[in-house]
């Protein structure tokens, strides 16, 4: 079939474990074409990776799925304990606990969500068919190649119906493999893993629903015996997992093919346990699951074939990051497909989804090592511990280094340790825009880090909503304007907005092609599609005089907010967003944020156009279209 | 038949609108047989109430259907908004606003949730029919007699199938009314309803989805202008609701069946909105709706044949009180019936059903009078209402007698108003129970009214809960323990727990029968099923040393709790839930409340017995057996 004839699509997505699906979702709901196979006949019934970190929560409520997925009830985990052992063949004992997402971490949602795979793929395969994708099943995919015959589809890919060995030839401008650890695609394309650690691990793991007079049967627990090592896990529905290691590369007789029974694992958690007893009225669940800790050397070769997830990194579960990291990687790569593909930004920034991403692999498997060091080798004692959940991070003061690896791992793995290099999207003083007012003085955010939470007033309907939600993952990037007390910045925010309706303001440049058309209960994109934008007044709703806020502004009128909700974290401050982020509210203040919620820049709100003119610079830096060069009025 | 051959219920129910919805989840949950019908051949499908009050919200999350009706993603009123007429005809302008649950109320759910009867009906549904009972429809009710013939059962029921005219006669313990304004039930009683306000409206009330530059158009408003007056309230899905007066019966040409058509109700609001614009996309719901002010003189004569909701008291729909004066009705009658059913308390008891919601439907008419006349004889001007959003309950100092009339409205229509008065489960110094320990010092719980809302950290699991809803609404009494500092009350603690494992301690006497079969996980009934018991000490998670915690108390392992987290009412506190309820951490106290979450007493933590017989003098003056005359160890 001559290329012209074949089907054609944005994207086509090999794979709907985690980041296939996140991927998908994304670009469905966001207008693109995909095609989405997965070679499975049915999705993940049970089992699998199920910690949903406190940061993914995020994600998952910016994707508004977080109800569906709380409907489950979860098992909520707030704290790890350690048990170990007893001198003399006592059995075991708690040497200390500590919060997994201590309170210096500043998250509405402090806990890690427990919850399998299956159920949270279902919720996200719900959701892509209401965004207009079917997942294709049991479909694999054959062989491709970015052959550039259609410019604007440039890969040409085979996929295979399992059941009918049918051949389907499609074009797509990418693909994408999400194909967990066995990629073919990684395969085809010789891209090689490289193995951190040399050890590779078996691990079994079992779902069931025990009775126990163990004591913290409802709480995370690392458990070192003299009978061997456990990991336990509550769950939903009075279920507990348990991971128990198999075998190690470097035992002395390593086979990793090497098994164990369901009643081999629950034979070695019942010595384990010692002196507590166990029982187990029923297994839900069991798999033994070997793993090798090594990561991908590319994510891509051409910027049209990628991949994310486990066929880019592969570790152990001991920390429960699979899952997580994969849906960090897919929002990763949705967004910045969607800047290219829109027509904002320039080709050259997909390059960022492998620096951004491998980055982050990387630090995942050093503390993969770091943790299971941290597990095998000390434990802490209850002190220690106490000190831990107490310090926070303003406080400073003497840590050992223990401690100390505690707090990072705690950041890391609630996923809030999650700090982008300065890129093009992530602003310091080496990048390309420059401007005096980069960088707000006393401002408490880190371009790179996700957005603080903060809860404000929204004036149309006097909600109190969590700012760093308000807008839901659009891809588009988001503009909050701090803008202090409204009688002292009320000249600045009207330069800011002439200059913003500048015919070659980012927003005008990147105007809406349907603006005439867009419905009148658009809360989000009013203007551009590629930038929602948010204002915030320190200051009670009644005392703000929103009909002197300019148009442009006011066409956000769902984006509008007062500063007034008391917080906890500043308990003194009467403007608690304003305080809790470090802006003065005589001055205000600007943060962008990527359309992932980590922050890109803040800007100083300045009486005339150089507010707008950093912005127009920031964006100018990565966009297609030249920015900011002249003064017109626009049509907005 | 013979009575020996009829099919017998716990109770019957007629009416599954609020009222009888609530109770037969409520008894059907409980362990109870129930028969339910409604007259209607399919639940509501639009329109009618839509606002569920602060409290109300409780007492769903109470039930566990918080989650499954906020999964309709409905509009949430924080604010009402005040529009009047400017003068010489230039249409309306906003002269104030206020919140609708203003911070003085310390509540998690500071807002008005909009979502219409028949969604939340349909939930309720779903749960009755997981509960075991089915609503049979259209069946109707047509005789009933308490004959007494069967000691047990003793109201015969004649019911009859709508569909095929076929007539069931069947007999029950109780027979509950919930049949809304035109109780067939109340007329056969003879039970006269009593006219409070001499005048009757009718009312329009349209909703549907309308563009408008209107800018409260998602806010609760009420306009008064040249043209009439009307209520806007928004509604979830873009959509609002409207409600207009179309006649008073003090109109010179009043009909009661007067009405006004689809059309007619827009084009009113097209000129009360005036300067504004609006159009309607679309109209999802129109009724005009008769009502008249009044009240039932009884709401039992037997104590037998009982009725609720709409069926004792109708008013206004301005307040939007009607669907959550039904859910009390229907809670307070449940946790009532189940008390007497259980064994636990004497008949006589019942009576307070009528004597605490009739006062409840008296002050409620008396508001809807008030109400009325707030807003038809004067506007609040923008600098008052400023007051009363700020002006705390604690700070005393001047009001006006419109500020006033505001405070105690809010308090009134959030539902936290609802005081019960002294009685049997109300203490006061009246008492039959009498203890010097009745009444902490200090202690800012007043019995009667709602349990304040804490949060603390579930020793258990760590997990950071709501205490106040700790105990789902399971029909038993709730004894929560507020311990203060652990050595500092471990001997009062240690003699409270061998004073409640006495024989004839109230958890002794009502241990539950079933007690050697009593699932593993049983979190909140382990010894009895009318009894709850929660522990909170004052102190870090990791400072508890749960080993040390009496037996008896340990068996709520689930309900043992570190009172860690920090409140932001007070910001200063170490011990946030102690601080707030008022409770001493060097001495602790006791906080009873009803199976409704209202306060029932508090009483002293005291070393000795003194803490437990205060208890069983509590319980005791309603219990049908004798309490706390021995000193036996139980079997517990
Ligand atoms: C048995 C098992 C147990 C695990 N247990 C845990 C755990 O306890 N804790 C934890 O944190 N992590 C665990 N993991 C890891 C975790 O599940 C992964 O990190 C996570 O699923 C990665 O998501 P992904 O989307 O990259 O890949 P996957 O979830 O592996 O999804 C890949 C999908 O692609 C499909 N696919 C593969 N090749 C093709 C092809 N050629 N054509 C079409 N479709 C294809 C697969 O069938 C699958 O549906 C486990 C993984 C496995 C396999
Ligand atoms: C048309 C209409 C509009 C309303 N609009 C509002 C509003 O906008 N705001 C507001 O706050 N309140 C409104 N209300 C009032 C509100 O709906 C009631 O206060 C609330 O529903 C009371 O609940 P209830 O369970 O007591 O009675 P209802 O909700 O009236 O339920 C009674 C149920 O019993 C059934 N029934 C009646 N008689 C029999 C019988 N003999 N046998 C079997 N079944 C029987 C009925 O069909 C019905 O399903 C409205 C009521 C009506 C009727």
């Amino acid at each position: 079939m001559a290329p012209s004839q074949q089907e054609k699509y944005d994207i086509v997505i090999v794979g709907a474990g985690p980041v296939g699906i996140v991927l998908s979702l994304c670009m469905s709901r966001w207008g693109y074409k995909v095609k989405h196979i997965d070679n499975r006949p049915v999705p993940t019934a049970t089992g699998r990776a199920d910690g949903i970190q406190p940061r993914s929560t995020e994600i998952l409520r910016n994707l508004g799925l977080k109800r569906q997925i709380m409907a489950f009830k979860p098992a909520k985990v707030y704290d790890v304990a350690f048990w170990d052992p007893l001198p003399g063949g006592q059995g075991i004992h708690r040497t200390g606990s500590w919060p997994s997402c201590p309170r210096f971490i500043d998250t509405r949602y402090p806990f890690t969500t427990l919850v399998h795979q299956g159920k949270i793929e279902r919720v996200f395969l719900d959701e892509i068919q209401k965004a207009g994708t079917t997942v294709e099943r049991p479909w694999t995919i054959v062989g491709f190649k970015n052959d550039g015959l259609d410019e604007t589809y440039p890969v040409e890919v085979q996929l295979k119906s399992i059941d009918t060995n049918v051949i389907e030839t499609v074009r797509t401008k990418y693909l994408f493999s999400g194909e967990g650890a066995r990629s073919f695609i990684r395969q085809q394309l010789g891209i090689q893993i490289q193995y951190k650690d040399p050890i590779s691990y078996v691990w079994g793991v079992m779902d069931g629903v025990v009775r126990t007079n163990f004591p913290d049967i409802e709480t995370k627990c690392t458990i070192h015996s003299d009978a061997g090592s456990i990991m336990v896990i509550p769950r939903e529905d009075n279920m507990v997992r348990l991971y128990v290691q198999i075998a190690s590369s470097d035992d002395p007789d390593f086979d990793p093919r090497k098994t164990a029974t369901a009643e081999d694992v629950q034979a070695t958690a019942r010595k384990i346990l010692q002196p507590y007893w166990v029982e187990w009225d029923r297994v839900e669940w069991y798999s033994v699951y070997p793993i090798g800790q090594g990561i991908s050397e590319k994510y891509t070769l051409d910027e049209r074939v990628f991949m994310g997830g486990d066929a880019c990194h592969t570790h152990s579960p001991k920390a429960g990051q699979g899952m997580n990291t994969a849906f960090h990687d897919a929002l990763n790569m949705a967004w910045k497909l969607h800047a290219v593909e829109s027509g904002l930004a320039k080709r050259s920034i997909l390059s960022t989804y492998e620096t951004e991403r491998k980055d982050i692999a990387e630090t995942l498997l050093s503390f993969d090592n770091k943790y299971a060091a941290l597990f095998s080798k000390r434990r802490p004692t209850a002190g220690e511990v106490g000190e831990a959940s107490h310090t926070t991070a303003a406080a400073g003061g003497e840590e050992d280094e223990f401690v100390k690896t505690f707090k990072s791992s705690c950041e890391f793995t609630s996923g809030y340790g999650v700090a982008y290099k300065p890129n093009v999207f992530t602003w310091d003083a080496t990048h390309p825009a420059q401007s005096p007012l980069f960088d707000v003085p006393g401002v408490r955010l880190t371009p790179g880090r996700a957005f603080t939470p903060t809860t404000v007033t929204r004036l149309a309907d006097s909600n109190h909503v969590h700012l760093e939600q308000e807008i839901p993952a659009n891809g588009a990037f988001r503009i909050f304007i701090f803008a202090g007390k409204q009688d002292k910045t009320s000249k600045a925010i009207t330069d800011l907005a002439a200059n913003l309706e500048k015919e070659r303001s980012f927003l005008s440049v990147y105007r809406r092609a349907d603006i005439a058309d867009v419905s009148f209960f658009e809360n989000h994109l009013p203007h551009s599609k590629l930038f929602s934008i948010c204002l915030v007044y320190a200051g009670e709703k009644n005392q703000i005089d929103v009909d002197s806020i300019p148009k442009i502004l006011r066409d956000y009128h769902h984006h509008l907010y007062a500063d007034n909700i008391p917080d906890v974290r500043v308990p003194q401050a009467t403007y608690a967003a304003h305080e809790k982020l470090g802006f003065d509210v005589e001055k205000g203040g600007v943060v962008v944020t990527r359309p992932d919620s980590h922050v890109a820049c803040t800007v100083q709100l300045s009486e005339g156009s150089g507010t707008v003119d950093a912005l127009n610079a920031f964006f100018g830096s990565f966009a297609t279209k030249p920015l900011g060069q002249d003064s017109q009025q626009s049509r907005l």
